[in-house]
């Protein structure tokens, strides 16, 4: 946050385009915090959302931001629909030109159906949020304590606790193991759907900027791991158990 | 061809865009010609085959293009979803970046319901084209013949012919009438759904850039209707005596 003052200072009227969940390790960004330092120094606030929307409440008439983004499938919704949140007063230029769809905000018929999809999804996902979140974190506290007792070396990055850090994400760094190349295939083989960092990096190469940021050491395997209303205790057992095989 | 012809001499190396169909008046246009223009003066040559994918058999061994559009609504496929197809020797800049998917480039989460839908409707599309070509263009020259008697003065923008026009569209210019100004409302209420222009322009202000180049007249109102292997001699008569009614 010093850091961003210092930036905001030296650049008056920039975007500060901050995440409002980090989506690899989770870490949460205090939102509020952020607004203060762009209007301090009159700058246009944009919150990717993306890993938020549908598993906090967010209330944009307690939010000071300018534009937020959301992603459908986030939240159970249909793969490849989202959309962005602007500010009534702002006015901004499409990326996308050529046809006047959306108040020529962005061309290109609609994907109607997308659309729906995102909007039933984001209504389910809405109802019984503190008991979802609830619910939710049990499982995620359950399987850190599994895994530090099952799983000898194990760390977590990020913040995991409920106040600092997603209770849907837990990025773990596994011990270093002669399987390590393997680990993410192996685990698919297994049934188990995990990740190695973000999706939009995946066939990349070279390691995830954000564990760089933290410094992360490289000999270490990074799996980050999801939880939902959908995920069990017998789940989370299951994925631990294999993953005790496979390190 | 001709003013094509010295542009392209004119600008050698530039990129040629020409669709190979009309979305608002039907009119093909002749890409073989096209091509070797684009050739003859080391242009790229993109075609936008929204209007054609799906209803005439189109095979890129035989097309000399770089580029091609595709939009899946236009063949009964879900709304919102389309590709681009790209000669394999040609690297493009993407215009969405900020994540790897489709090799990077297009960033973002892949639309997969839409891309599946895609895939099926242009499958099925596909069948039997040369019979729904035969039979979609019985209809649509039934309706020329009908409407020509019905509505005195009523004249056709764009090629009307088979080889020169799609079977699936016909851009009806109709004889100026007290009730032109909601007449696309009128037919609306009455069940025809028809178009005053392109989608991409609806409630965009003033007249189509498309009508303005061919020179159609102002005081005359102007209605797009399409055709499908759906659509039947019943409702073509249905249509023609509701638009007979209101002007």
């Amino acid at each position: 946050m010093q850091n961003l003052k210092s930036l905001a200072e030296k650049h008056p009227s920039s975007l500060i385009s901050l995440m409002h969940a980090n989506n690899e390790i989770g870490s949460l960004n205090d939102v509020h915090a952020i607004s203060q330092i762009a209007r301090a120094n009159q700058c246009y606030f944009h919150s990717d959302t993306i890993q938020t929307i549908g598993h906090y409440p967010i209330d944009l008439s307690n939010w000071d931001v300018d534009f937020i983004t959301c992603s459908a499938h986030k939240f159970h919704g249909p793969k490849g629909v989202g959309f962005m949140y602007k500010n009534k007063a702002l006015k901004i230029s499409p990326m996308l030109t050529g046809g006047g769809q959306e108040s020529t905000l962005r061309a290109g018929t609609e994907n109607v159906t997308g659309i729906i999809g995102l909007t039933k999804a984001l209504e389910i996902a809405n109802e019984e949020i503190q008991e979802k979140i609830k619910n939710v974190q049990v499982i995620k506290t359950y399987f850190i304590e599994q895994l530090g007792k099952k799983i000898k070396g194990t760390c977590f990055n990020g913040d995991i606790s409920p106040e600092g850090g997603l209770y849907t994400v837990l990025n773990v760094s596994l011990p270093p193991s002669k399987k390590s190349s393997t680990l993410l295939f192996q685990l698919d083989i297994n049934g188990v759907f995990v990740s190695g960092g973000s999706a939009c990096n995946s066939g990349a190469m070279g390691s995830s900027h954000v564990l760089t940021g933290i410094n992360h050491p490289d000999n270490r395997s990074v799996v980050r791991f999801s939880f939902s209303k959908y995920t069990t205790t017998e789940e989370v057992d299951y994925a631990i158990d294999i993953l005790k095989e496979l390190i």
